[in-house]
């Protein structure tokens, strides 16, 4: 079988590179809208193949989409309308609205909501590498809703990509990747945009930078073409964590220019217990 | 020559270490008020011997203090007080108030000012790693009012740890680095704050955390010990710092929540310059 990939960046080409390697699929087709990136993806050798969307459709069993939740939302109506018995299985950080919008199309059961919780700062078919799944989770979003057919062949492509599967509901998915990944890209943006000001008038700022500053701030190199939708589509859930994000932030502020040292030891004390989570 | 290290923790046994590997020191002299550090220290063989204060200024030629910067400020002119020719070297995160501190001391020429900036989220002894320093930045803080002897001496150290030397006035020294690693700590303690409290509520949001959440939260497992008294010290400029980085994120939610997605956009695409940075 054939397996379409609709947006060969980090993610699509992270995929085409195990596809690949495993000869899961008789032909990789790429399907993108930027010239530059179809070139790119053939020169590297991510797909054998470049096609337009609807040649893809005919022509595979499977296509995923990995391109911006915005295109998803566009692109996965558009082509559950032009299917038979293939399978569209949908990547993207955001499940809610996608959810919605095809909750009562007829060739429902053919499309698998699932989240790769893998990825790095950056974009585009050259961001690709192998391995970038293994050992991750895999959350399928609203699966009994899926055809058991559609669900098992993604499901094997999830055990390709080495990875575990987790199940959820809309909302928790949402909610969640708010407050686990979402959140961590705006506080990214934010510090960035902080420190980048402060250069302006202090030229040597970014000499005493070290693996701590890189470390928080490595994300605001994310694509805004791929964040702007995704805050977009979980409005609600984002403003709601950065809201409390903000709060927490105001709290530390407020200790220390109140000089209530000890009510500040005991706030980082606190947030020590992330040890339990991340070791 | 015998050193002495006060404070044996990821900073001063990671020093150890390096003497230790490179026979730079006669004998390698620890002191910590903690009596579980010291029996660390003496079995993990970072150090050769412990011994009180007094003991150990009475025996070394270069006592260097690591411990958190509020007992810096306490030991510097303590020691300051009762040496002859030996060497103090102070490693710690905030210098305006220390500097100010010892300016007209007898002894001040035998005070170096010295930065490492380099580190790890964790503390004590065990935290102590071979080559922490190699490659990075250790800053001179006015280091004109050290004799020469005495800075000579600190930079055979920091060539030595294999660092490359900077030079800074107190006050740049003090703002960025409230720029570019204190703020990033808080940012990272406010973070965790935020979605443990979430996790209260919905115990499985850490099930989707990825390398992205643990890559901004990381340094929320910094010791509470080592980082209140350094925003205590450098309580102005991490006041600032943290408005301005409480400004941009508003700046973030506010686009957001006025749907103002070309603005957001551009924020995200602007903060990206940091690319610039970091690599």
């Amino acid at each position: 079988m054939n397996i379409a990939i609709v947006g060969i960046g980090l993610i699509g080409g992270s995929i085409a590179i195990r596809l690949k390697e495993t000869n899961f699929a008789e032909k990789v087709i790429g399907v993108d809208k930027s010239e530059i990136n179809q070139k790119k993806a053939l020169q590297m050798n991510l797909v054998d193949e470049i096609m337009d969307l609807h040649e893809a459709i005919a022509t595979s069993k499977i296509i995923i989409l990995t391109t911006p939740v915005d295109a998803i939302m566009q692109l996965t109506p558009y082509i559950l309308d032009r299917i038979t018995d293939q399978i569209i299985i949908d990547m993207g950080s955001t499940k809610i609205n996608i959810l919605q919008q095809i909750a009562d199309h007829p060739k429902r059961g053919r499309y698998v909501a699932a989240h790769p919780m893998a990825g790095t700062e950056y974009s585009g078919p050259e961001a690709a590498v192998p391995n970038l799944f293994k050992g991750k989770n895999m959350v399928y979003v609203e699966a009994f809703k899926s055809d058991e057919d559609a669900f098992d062949l993604a499901d094997a492509l999830t055990d390709l990509l080495e990875m575990k599967s987790l199940f959820m509901n809309a909302e928790e998915h949402d909610m969640h990747t708010a407050y686990v990944s979402h959140i961590s890209h705006l506080t990214s943006f934010a510090l960035a945009l902080t420190v980048l000001e402060k250069e302006k008038s202090q030229g040597r700022i970014f000499e005493l930078a070290g693996s701590g500053f890189e470390s928080t701030v490595r994300l605001a190199k994310s694509s805004p073409e791929m964040w702007t939708p995704i805050f977009k589509q979980n409005r609600e859930n984002v403003l709601e964590v950065l809201e409390e994000h903000i709060k927490q932030l105001q709290k530390l502020h407020d200790k220390l220019e109140k000089e209530d040292y000890e009510g500040l030891y005991k706030l980082i004390k606190k947030s020590n217990k992330i040890k339990r989570i991340i070791k």
